[in-house]
């Protein structure tokens, strides 16, 4: 099972070679021991979702985070550390939600939903009566007289039997993100989405949702999955009843803000520079712990880690905090092509936006040579219980990257996703969902990857 | 990455394996399907540590956990369920423990800890000075003068910088298992250890201990992590304190009790028996829900899938719930000779003892031969994210069936180890630091080992 170690660099002797992987497991070595005995990560965490709390783009508690961020590097002790203006939009939820339904008899059930993000408000008391869609290509074969002046409920679940959470999850991202202009098209007067969540629980999922300037916008939420089940199970007794929500919401224009970057200058090719980030914005709900609060920390304790351990790169290093990756990617797009009008040379980018969970390996998105080179670093990692090498992945922070720079290589790390979709954009996502251990083994995964592509240059 | 299917059964035409292999990804995708969309694994487990709660042998919660087991069988309609009489310890914890340090200076602290599984009692309060020793070889190496009258605490730390926690746990067990003959054997009044647990918090994790016949019993007991470091900050600065203790715990004598067993009957060797099981005793820290309620339900759920999916196996499929694995192992032991004595043919066994958390594999203690087919099941689960299959293993229930079958081959689920010592033996171990998905697939790994190994008669 276990391969042995194939050459990344040719042309070197056999004794050159064994130096270099016993360099390369001793390095690997002393980055899980750092991590693992002496770690920042678990306490970073516990600060940044104590302290400050969620982060949604715009609002003051995203300001503080960037503050916080900017001093935790400077307090590491990085070469340069510096804030990226950007412009993101802002939205607020606003005054927590309300909705009930009444049953046939009279009797009133509350529900528990939360608005999408960037949903418009009900403007006061919202009610009407609810039309289910088992899927949103159902919705689109409806007719305009089965839904004019209707709620839509989208009761599409995610599916559980596959293992893949993400793909899940894929796979009705269409309902969040297109379900309010699909309704709006044959007259709907509001959504209703069963959240992108995998559990049976009480905690709606939040997430981003989109309007077209063509199509009227209507209120767009997102029931619990025991009240989108309840809600299902009192239509499918073919009982009339009504729905009712207010939600609050707003949206404002456009605010600054800012990326938070990070270097370790490169000794051989300082104006080479490799990426590493997650996004530091998450949404108002929970506190943004696994998403992306453990990437963000991931990436801060791979650059901590390197620099404890005097680990001089040959490329710049470069961590990123991005900004409103939830809701626009701002952070992203502007980081993407400012870094290009500078006049940077970008190799490679690392993201970590799956949350703080066991590591079980990486995707990369680079050329074939590149891919090749990546998988003959797996028995370096078999002692660490890594084993997936998959090509693809990124991430969205670093997508961009890839417009601009032609050759560069993205890579994306890749935890074990069955817990995720537990937490993701609820308020259940708190810093206790996140397991010290394993929020210490993904810094370490970033930091490793980190140093063997300054290492052995797998990018372009 | 990704292997072949290599041939398990000699002799076939590629047109017949091209089926086979189909029929076991078929079934194996059923497996999954039925545990993750209509799975019961979550519930049970929900009732066990709930309706029950801690199961520690000889008490009526064990008692109950019997009948609630046989009941559980009974409802899943398998061939035959039945109790197996077996004699286990009994011993109580008793009230409360109650501890405290005296600082110099005279004020007082109280001390999280619980007495270790068999400990004596302190027979009222048990008062003294403390000496530290960071390694049980350094107690040994100790003199009489140094530790007579004293009270021993043994601050062997796990080692947090091992990936592989189940190995760090195995080289602190020798402070719990003989701690407090080691101490005796120096005059020491009682010994206190540092819980057997990776996470600094305030849970103390109990687990076995022993006493030899000819050394004196001195009461034993396990400090939470964290008030093993302040005993130990305190101890470090020099100055005296005096450290009071009280533990009731209670040794009665030998009880009745049962393993529980269940079986669906072979069509074509129903004499050939494949064992499937965890154990279900616990500690009475807690619910036992990692340990082992989680592998009890692993092997519920493995044998209930397969009935539900209408599998006729070859052999005859027995799942067995043992009793008393904590504290003497009778369950194990007295099934394996009892088996024999009855003149059973056991070709091969699968246990589950650690945790509901997300698989990694499999351990196999078998012939090279049989161990060469079975690392070639691998690529049947690539799909699932299964890449363990290690040699050894099995577990402390199942391993007296090799002492008496020549030739058994004994096989170890082996999930994520990373969260398991957050949990072992401790009031944390409760179902709600279980999660569904991770469970369910836990049982889709037994029941699906059990297929392979049935079909492909993989044991001998």
């Amino acid at each position: 099972m276990r391969k042995k170690l194939v050459l990344l660099i040719t042309g070197l002797t056999i004794c050159q070679l064994n130096f270099a992987q016993s360099l390369d497991d001793k390095m690997i070595r002393g980055i899980y021991d750092e991590a693992l005995l002496r770690g920042h990560a678990y306490e970073d965490l516990r600060s940044l979702c104590k302290d400050i709390g969620p982060r949604l783009s715009g609002s003051s508690e995203a300001a503080m985070a960037i503050r916080w961020s900017e001093q935790k590097m400077i307090s590491y002790g990085f070469d340069r550390v510096y804030l990226q203006p950007i412009l993101v939009p802002h939205w607020e939820r606003g005054n927590p939600e309300t909705a009930w339904m009444t049953l046939s008899n009279g009797s009133i059930e509350k529900m528990t939903l939360c608005a999408l993000g960037g949903s418009i408000a009900t403007n006061g008391l919202l009610e009407g009566e609810v039309i289910m869609f088992t899927h949103l290509d159902s919705l689109k074969k409806a007719r305009v007289e089965q839904v004019n002046g209707k709620i839509v409920f989208l009761n599409q679940p995610m599916n559980a039997a596959e293992i893949q959470t993400f793909k899940a999850y894929g796979a009705c991202y269409p309902i969040r993100g297109n379900g309010a202009v699909e309704g709006a098209k044959l007259g709907a007067k509001a959504v209703l989405i069963r959240s992108l969540g995998l559990p049976s629980d009480d905690f709606p999922h939040t997430g981003s949702m989109r309007y077209e300037d063509s199509i009227k916008k209507i209120p767009a939420a997102a029931l619990s999955t025991q009240d989108a089940d309840r809600l299902a199970q009192v239509l499918q007794t073919g009982k009339a009843l009504k729905f009712s929500m207010e939600m609050d919401c707003r949206n404002f224009p456009d605010e600054p803000s800012f990326n938070v970057i990070g270097e370790i200058k490169g000794s051989k090719k300082p104006n080479e520079i490799i990426t590493i980030g997650g996004h530091l914005d998450s949404w108002d709900q929970g506190e943004g712990a696994h998403d992306d609060g453990a990437g963000v920390i991931h990436c801060l304790e791979a650059l901590r880690i390197l620099k404890t351990l005097n680990y001089t790169p040959e490329h710049t290093l470069r961590v990123v905090f991005f900004m409103n990756e939830e809701n626009g990617n701002m952070g992203g797009k502007t980081y993407a092509t400012w870094v290009k009008s500078l006049g940077e040379e970008h190799i490679a980018a690392l993201e970590s936006d799956r949350g703080g969970f066991t590591p079980r390996g990486f995707g990369c998105d680079g050329t074939e040579a590149i891919f090749k080179r990546f998988t003959q670093l797996e028995s370096l990692f078999t002692p660490y219980d890594l084993h997936v090498w998959e090509k693809g992945g990124g991430g969205v922070d670093i997508g961009p990257l890839k417009n601009e720079f032609n050759g560069i290589t993205l890579f994306g790390f890749i935890p074990d996703s069955q817990r995720y979709f537990d937490y993701h954009h609820a308020d259940s996502d708190v810093f206790e969902s996140v397991n010290k251990r394993e929020l210490e083994l993904g810094a370490i995964n970033m930091a490793a990857l980190l140093y063997l592509v300054d290492r052995y240059g797998l990018g372009q």
